[in-house]
């Protein structure tokens, strides 16, 4: 990560559990989420990669990577820190020429506006696609992390597997890559 | 505007000034900004629309339309809102089927990070071209609305009369719809 | 149409059927195809439209809007031309600003290759989504022309009356509106 | 290169000179082409790889990566097998995950249409932005190959040496990728 990661980790860490709490109950918050994809030398998807963890409402869920940006921090920053958090130092992600999401997704505490669902707080999500070339190791609070075939993710066994509308983005992400079956 | 627009305008009426300046001194700030254009009957770009403004810095500037996103507020009633807010209730904009934006300005308090600076706060802005079929009037604080053309937006006189990177972003949008000199 | 259009239209209907196989036999051919759609005051999507027609390989199924790009003539020409020949002269289609395709779509002799079939030819499709303001009606070789909910159009009943891909094709334009169910 | 690729690659010899200008005299031709760029560890664009080349003007010129689209060849395996021909064996090119370009151009045989020429064809050229990991030689024709910064590439000097439409070409990636200047 950069110096100016670094430095941000810091006003991160800084910023106390009741300010985050405050800001939160005022205005939308900004995320980014990266849905994790293995290629082949010709750049097509092989594998989707989903993290199983305790999602925002409690309950275990498939998930794709991401978080909070923080004040001050660049997208790119926010990404890298987030794939590091969550994948650990050898999952090598290759972040994108250009910052421009795939596609946006909006968290809202009422479940019935949009279809993604954080009881939290209202989240405005940049999600990227971001191919692996390492190996990545679940950290921090994930229980497993799994790379899984096209064909797999949108089976209706592990559809019921996620929440909060992380299955709607995941098909989202195959349809941007030409590989929703 | 749909009904949700005008509970959260009410809401944001709520909003104080000091709470705001309390989420802005801790989080980035979500936008949305739009570059209005004038499409002929094949949906080629014939002029694009600039407002003539007051900066957050107190500068005056040619600028885009646009503003922050309330909280509980859709991408899509903000974007409604603000084109209403400044271009007013005739000017008929057309909402693209997508909400994802064509490109991210990210602005910073430090102008030197990213091209684009506003110095109340962290701000990112989801950017969208939006095609207007009426008649604007520039309302609220702005003096002037003035539609021009491409070569007229690139030219150097006119890039002096935009601050804080908003000549960037007309440039980003112009290459987007392939029409950059 | 422009004038340019209706010069190529004559180009077109003087190149002959067999140079037409020729061409196709020995290069991919460029293509251009619309999936119409109703958008309310905000842009979102309320409903697909979908012709029902007799495909290249001589089934009948519902499908999107399109067909081939001739000599000389430009994307923009080429769509606005299928779209009128498809959906008449009382559609009104909004051309869009920018003409990167939101998905590309590849069609092969061989079914296998890609999930989009062409028994014809090699066919690279730019595919866009285009709102429609008027009323459209199926014009030449058409049957039908029916407007479908979101829900209903990934309906496996639905699904089942789509050959070739277009099933894939429309479930791809769902998702980039955000409209996948 | 794939098996696919080698076999293309054949049926490409087999086809005669004469069948090629046959084909481009009646239908337009597909093209892929790649901006090659070389990205930090964040993504960040630091140079854009720009060959030295002949023009189908027999004029020389800064150009891009690419060319023509194989009869019965997918847009990746042409994609890949155009970065070899051009950037040789150790290029490391790195194929996104999705084939949807940043940007089409469409060449025409009169230089007035649409700022992108070509004497010898209409082309609907797919453009992609392509990480290049390794060590490129210009192969082939090339003269040369050089890295530029995007300061350098936007230089009226550079612009200068490029023709047919390559320079604008080139700043519309840099705007897609919020690095034009």
């Amino acid at each position: 990560m950069t110096d100016i990661g670094d430095d941000l980790e810091v006003s991160h860490d800084w910023l106390s559990e009741q300010d985050i709490a405050q800001a939160r109950a005022r205005v939308p918050i900004v995320y980014v989420q990266a849905v994790p994809v293995r290629l082949d030398d010709l750049g097509q998807l092989t594998h989707v990669g989903l993290l199983l963890t305790i999602m925002p409402d409690r309950t275990m869920s498939r998930a794709v990577v991401g978080g909070r940006v923080n004040f001050g921090e660049r997208l790119r920053d926010a990404l890298a820190r987030h794939l590091q958090n969550d994948l650990g130092p050898l999952a090598l992600p290759r972040l994108p020429p250009s910052i421009t999401p795939f596609t946006v997704a909006e968290y809202f505490p009422n479940p019935e506006i949009s279809g993604f669902h954080d009881p939290r707080q209202h989240a405005v999500s940049l999600v990227y696609v971001i191919p692996i070339d390492g190996d990545p190791e679940p950290s921090r609070a994930a229980l497993d992390f799994a790379w899984m075939r096209p064909e797999e993710v949108v089976d209706p066994a592990v559809i019921d597997e996620m929440n909060l509308g992380q299955d709607r983005l995941v098909r989202r992400a195959l349809a941007h890559m030409g590989c929703l079956p």
